[in-house]
C-alpha cells in the first residue's frame, strides 16, 4: 500500500540508460540559472528599508525620517559589490569550464579542509535559499490575498512539499518551465519600475491608503529609555551597516552559472560568461530600479499596527514581520490609480512564481553537492544513491525536511530567516574567490597577475562584507550559522574518517584465508510441529553433528518436546537450556557465548524456525520471539543466523 | 539504554520458581476484594443526585426542587437490588470454589459463545473500572485542592501510569497494603455518616458557603422551549429511571469475591461466603448512610456556576462535571464547624486512596482474564506470556493504555464515563446468574430448586436493570458499549478461528517427510572485500554447486567484481543480474522466483553478506540494503535467508 502511494506521488521507476543531459542555449540558460539571483530583488530592498525603519523607530524624533533616504546610497554600494563579484566569477567560468562550485575551487586550491568549510557553508545556504525564497513567496501571496495571512508556516510547508515532490518525480529541467516565469518576472518588474517612475515624475496620483498612517508618525512607538540611546553616533552607523548587510542578500544566487558551465552549448565557457554578464546587468537594473522607485516615492513595507493606537508594533526591540511587502506596496501605488489596476496581481503572481523557482534551484543544487560529498565520502553514502526517477531522493528529502523545520522554527518570517542567510553565502563567495587567487598563482597563464588581482579584489570585498554581516546580524541569528558551519565541518570530517577506516578494514590486501574453522550448527526447537521440520532438515544438510536446542520456559511444552523428540530427531542430540527468568533469548545467547569462549575461532550457525502467517493481522497474533533472538545473535561476532520461515495461511477450511 | 531504564522502573527479573500464592484470612481478604465495591460509594449517590438535579434544572419551577428527595427511595431500591445480587453470588461461591468468574460460569453452563459475551463485557468493564475509579479519585483530590482543577486528564493519566508501574513491578498483594486504605475508608466514612447525622439531628451548624447560591435558584437556567417539556409526565419517569441507573454503579465490584475463592484460607467456600456477606453489609450501610445524609442535609455536588450570572451552567443539555464532589460537600458540612475541621482531609484522602486501590484491582483482573482467554486461544498469545516480575506484562500495558485513552476521550469526567460503565457490569451479572440457574438444573444437588430460584431472581433483576441502564443511558454513552461488546466478541472469535487453523496446519498428523528436495545456494556478492569472504565460505560448506550473484547497479563496481572474481571464486560461478531500475531487491527476487517456478519443490538459500559497524551512528552511514532484501525474501515460500555479518569497528588507527 505504501508502495502504491509512492507510485502515485512519484511515478513509475525510470531505467538508468534513459538518463541524458540537454545542452542549453544562452536565453534558456539565463532563465534556468538566474531565477535564484533575480528572485532576491523581491526582498532585498525591503530588507534594507526594514533595517532603516528601525533607526527611525528608535529615534523617536520625526526628523530622523530622512534616515530612510539612505536606501539609495546603500543600494548603490550593493550594486558596486555586485559588479565586483560578477567580474570575479566570470574568471571562474573560464578557469573551470567543467563547473567551478565553491567546494571544488576551494578544495583544489586551498586544500580539503577549506573545501569542507565552503561545502558546509553551501549546504546551509541551500537550506536557507529554500526557506527564505518560500517564505518571501508566501509573503508575496499573502500581501495580495489578506485572507491567507495568519497561516504562513502551513502555506510555506505545503509549498516546500510541492516543490520536493516535483523534484522527486524528476521533472525535466525543461527550458520553457523556467523561461516563462523568469522572463515574466523580468518583464513585469521592468514595467513596474518604468511605469512607476513615469507616474512619479509626471505627478500622477500614487496614494496607497495603508501607507499613510505609518508614514508620518512611525516613530511614535513607546520605547524603554535604555533603547533610545541606540540611535546615537556609532549606533546609527551600526544600524546603517546592518541595513547594508540585509541588502547584500541581493547577491545570493549570483554564483549559480559558474557551477553549471557544462550545461551550456559550445563554446561553454564563453557562452556562460556572456550569460553571467547579462544576468548581472538585469539583476543590477531591477535592484537599483526598485530601490530608486522606493526612494523616490517614499514607499515602505506595511507593518502591522497596534490595534487602537495605530502605531507600528515593536516585538522584542525588532519590527514585526510586514503584513505587506515593499514590492506589493510599490505595485499598489503604481497601478491602483492606473487604467490597468489588475496588473498588481500580475506583479504579485510573477514574484511568487520566481521565488518558488528559486527554491526549486536549491532542490537541484543541494542533492548534487551532497552526492559529490558522499562520493568523496564526507556524507552518508545514502546521498549518493539514485532513486526511482534518476534523482538523488535522499538529498531532496533531507533538504525539504530541513527547510521545513527552519520555516517552522522562524514562524515563516522572511526577515528573521534572512539574518541567517547572507553570512554563509558570503563565506563561500570569499573561499571561492580566494581559491581562484591561488589558482592563478599556480597556473600562471598569460596575464595571470590581472586575473589574480580581480579575484583578490572580489575575495577581499566579499570577506569584508561577510564580517560586516556576521557582526551586525550576530545577535539576530548569524551566530547560529557561525556555530553551525564548524560543527558541520566536524561532522563531515568524522564521517570521512569512518568510511576510510571501514574500507581499510574491508581491504583484501594481506588477506589470508582462515584455516580449520570449526562450525557448530544449532537448531532451535521451540516445539514439535510442522513449522520446525524444515529447520531440522536444513540443519542436517549443513552439518553432520548439528545439535537441537530447546529453551525450557513452559513445562508442558518441554515435556511434549522431550517425549516426541525421538520420533523426528533421526539421532540429532537435543540440549535443554533452563530459563529461570522465562527469556528465550538469554539462555541461547549464553550458550553461544560459551561455545565461542571455548573455541574463539569457531563459527556458530543458529537455525531458527519461524512460522510466518500470511496477512498483517495474523502476524500480530504471534510472538515473533525468533526475530528478537535473531537480532541479538546478529551482533555477536562469529555467529550466523539462519531464519527458516514456514508459511501458513490465516484461515484454512 | 532502554533496557537499563526498564530495570530502574520495573526492577530485576524474578525467577519462575519464586512464584507462590499466599492464602488470605477473612479480614485481609475483605480488604483485598472489597476495595472495588466499597469505592463505588464515593460516587454512586452523587450520580443519582446529578441525574435528579437535571430534572430540576429542566423544570424551571422552584417547586420541583423536591424531586431531589427521590434520592432516598432510589437509594433504597438499589440496596434491595444489592442484597439480591449478593445472595445470588453467595451461591456461586459455593458452587465454584475454584473461582467462578462470569466468563467461566457462562462458558460452562451457557456455552462458549455466551461465555465470550460475558468475557467481552468483563474486559470492557475492567477498562472502565480503571477509568471511572481514577477519574473519581482525581475528582476527590481536586475537590480538596482547587489549585489542581483544570488538569484532570493529566493527573489521571499520571495516576494510571503509577498504578500500572506498581503492577509491572509485581507488587506483592500484601494484606497490609490493602487493609490500611480499605479499613481507613470504611472507618472514616462511618464516622462522617454518624457524626454528620448527629450534627443534623442536634441542629448544630452545617452551612457550607459554595452550596448556597445553587441550592435556591438552581432552576434559573435559561432553557430552549423544546427542552422544557422534557420534565412532563413520562419524561420525568425516564429521568428518575436514569437516576436509578446511575446509582446502580454502587454494585460494581460485588462479584470480586466469587472470582477469587481459591485465595481464601480453608474452608475456602465458607470463608468466602462469610466475607461476601460482610462486604455486602458494609457496602449497604455506607451507601444508604451517605444517601440518607444527603437527603437529610439537602447536600448537592457543587456545579460550576456561570461567571457573573451565578447560575448553574448547562452544557449541551447536560449538567457540567461538578467542581466538588458530593462526599466532599458532606465532609465540609459536617466537619467545617466541628472541633476537628482537619478531618475533611482525612475523608478526601481515604476516598482518593480507595479509588486508586479499586483501579489497582482491575490491574489484577484484566491481565488474569486476558491470559485465561489467551490460553483458550481467544486473545493474542502475547497476553499469556509472563514478564520479568512474574506478572502478565502485556495485559497490564494494554489496560493502562486503553484506560488512559478513555480518560482522555472523555476529558476525565466521572459522570460521562459512568454512562458507559454499568451496562457492561450488569450484562456480565446477568449472564453469570443465568449460567448458575442452568448449573443447578444440570447438577440437581440437594435443594437445587431453591438455589436455582435465588439465582433466577438475581438474573432477572440484573437483566431488567441492564435494560433500564441501556435504554436510559443509551444516548449518553451506553450505545458505545452496546456496539463494542458484539464487535469484541467477533474479534475474539476470529482470533480463535485463526489459532485453530494454525495448529491444524502445524499438526504433525499425517506428516510425510518430503523426498529429493533440491537445494539452490545463492550468495550475494555486492563487491569484492573482506566482508564478503565469510559468506562465500559458508555458501561453499552448504553446497558444492553454490552460485554467486552480483546485481549490476554501479558499472565501476561491476567491472571491479568481474575483474577480481577469479582471485577468490575457487571455481564458483558468478551470475550478473542486470538492474535497469537500480534496485538491489527486485532482480534477486525475480531470479529466485524464476528458480522456484522451474522447480516448485526446490529450496532456495540466499546467503547475504553484510558488514556491521559497531555503535549506533556508524550504522546510520551504511545502506543496509541486505536487510531490505532479507525482509522481502523472507516472505517467499521455500526461501531461506542466511545473513552473514562481518563486524567492523567505527574507527581503526
Amino acid at each position: 500500500m505504501a508502495l502504491s502511494l509512492k507510485r502515485v506521488l512519484i511515478g513509475t521507476p525510470v531505467a538508468t540508460d534513459r538518463a541524458h543531459h540537454e545542452r542549453l542555449p544562452k536565453t534558456t540558460a539565463l532563465a534556468v540559472f538566474a531565477s535564484d539571483a533575480l528572485s532576491s530583488t523581491a526582498y532585498a530592498t525591503q530588507e534594507i528599508m526594514l533595517a532603516l525603519m528601525l533607526t527611525v523607530a528608535f529615534a523617536a524624533d520625526p526628523s530622523t525620517l530622512q534616515n530612510l533616504d539612505k536606501v539609495l546610497p546603500i543600494g548603490l554600494a550593493i550594486v558596486v559589490l555586485l559588479l565586483i563579484v560578477a567580474t570575479s566569477y566570470r574568471q571562474t567560468v573560464y578557469a573551470y569550464p567543467q563547473g567551478g562550485g565553491a567546494y571544488l575551487v576551494a578544495k583544489e586550491n586551498l586544500g580539503q579542509k577549506t573545501g569542507l568549510v565552503a561545502a558546509a557553508a553551501l549546504l546551509i545556504d541551500y537550506v536557507l535559499t529554500v526557506a527564505v525564497s518560500i517564505a518571501a513567496g508566501v509573503a508575496a501571496l499573502t500581501s495580495a490575498f489578506p485572507a491567507l495571512r495568519g497561516h504562513p508556516v502551513e502555506i510555506a510547508c505545503a509549498a516546500i512539499a510541492f516543490v520536493a515532490l516535483l523534484n522527486l518525480r524528476g521533472a525535466k529541467e525543461s527550458g520553457t518551465a523556467f523561461a516563462i516565469p523568469t522572463y515574466s518576472f523580468v518583464a513585469s518588474m521592468t514595467f513596474l519600475i518604468g511605469y512607476g517612475l513615469f507616474r512619479h515624475f509626471n505627478g500622477l496620483p500614487m496614494e496607497y491608503a495603508p501607507l499613510t498612517p505609518q508614514l508620518g508618525p512611525l516613530p511614535s512607538v513607546t520605547l524603554a529609555p535604555e533603547e533610545v540611546h541606540q540611535t546615537m553616533g556609532w549606533a546609527l552607523v551600526f544600524l546603517v551597516m546592518r541595513a547594508f548587510a540585509s541588502g547584500c542578500t541581493a547577491l545570493t544566487g549570483i554564483e549559480a552559472i559558474s557551477d553549471g558551465v557544462p550545461a551550456f552549448k559550445k563554446p561553454e565557457a564563453k557562452n556562460a560568461a556572456i550569460t553571467l554578464g547579462w544576468m548581472a546587468l538585469i539583476l543590477c537594473s531591477l535592484f537599483i530600479g526598485i530601490t530608486y522607485l522606493t526612494f523616490a516615492t517614499k514607499a515602505q513595507p506595511i507593518l502591522p499596527l497596534d490595534p487602537g493606537t495605530n502605531i507600528v508594533a515593536l516585538h522584542h526591540g525588532h519590527l514585526e514581520e510586514p503584513t505587506e511587502t515593499l514590492v506589493s506596496v510599490l505595485a499598489h501605488m503604481t497601478f491602483d490609480a492606473s487604467p490597468f489596476p489588475w496588473f498588481y496581481f500580475v506583479i504579485q503572481g510573477a514574484t511568487t512564481l520566481i521565488l518558488i523557482l528559486a527554491a526549486n534551484t536549491a532542490f537541484a543544487d543541494f542533492p548534487r553537492l551532497s552526492s559529490i560529498l558522499a562520493k568523496d565520502r564526507f556524507m552518508p553514502r545514502q546521498f549518493q544513491s539514485i532513486g526511482d526517477r534518476l534523482v538523488f531522493n535522499n538529498g531532496i528529502l533531507a533538504l525539504a525536511v530541513l527547510a521545513g523545520l527552519l520555516i517552522w522554527a522562524f514562524g515563516g518570517s522572511t526577515t528573521r530567516l534572512i539574518a541567517l542567510y547572507a553570512v554563509g553565502v558570503f563565506t563561500s563567495f570569499t573561499l571561492s574567490q580566494a581559491g581562484m587567487v591561488v589558482h592563478w598563482f599556480k597556473k600562471r597563464t598569460p596575464r595571470w597577475q590581472l586575473a589574480a588581482l580581480v579575484n583578490a579584489v572580489g575575495a577581499c570585498a566579499t570577506c569584508v562584507v561577510a564580517i560586516i554581516i556576521g557582526v551586525t546580524k550576530f545577535t539576530s541569528g548569524a551566530w547560529m550559522v557561525i556555530v553551525a558551519v564548524p560543527l558541520l565541518v566536524w561532522v563531515l570530517h568524522s564521517i570521512h574518517r569512518h568510511y576510510a577506516s571501514v574500507s581499510k578494514q574491508l581491504s583484501m590486501e594481506g588477506y589470508r584465508p582462515a584455516q580449520g574453522v570449526r562450525q557448530h550448527v544449532l537448531v532451535l526447537v521451540p516445539d514439535i510441529h510442522r513449522g520446525v521440520i524444515p529447520a531440522l532438515q536444513l540443519a542436517r544438510t549443513m552439518s553432520n553433528d548439528a545439535r537441537a536446542i530447546h529453551v525450557s520456559i513452559d513445562p508442558t511444552r518441554e515435556s511434549r518436546v522431550k517425549e516426541r523428540w525421538t520420533l523426528y530427531s533421526r539421532g540429532m542430540p537435543l540440549t535443554l537450556l533452563p530459563s529461570p527468568f522465562r527469556s528465550l533469548v538469554d539462555p541461547v545467547v549464553d550458550y553461544v557465548n560459551e561455545l565461542r569462549a571455548r573455541d574463539p575461532q569457531c563459527q556458530v550457525i543458529v537455525v531458527i524456525p519461524e512460522f510466518e502467517p500470511r496477512g498483517w493481522w495474523p502476524k500480530l497474533l504471534h510472538g515473533h520471539a525468533g526475530i528478537a533472538l535473531a537480532v541479538r545473535l546478529h551482533f555477536i561476532p562469529g555467529v550466523v543466523v539462519v531464519n527458516v520461515p514456514y508459511h501458513i495461511e490465516a484461515f484454512v477450511k
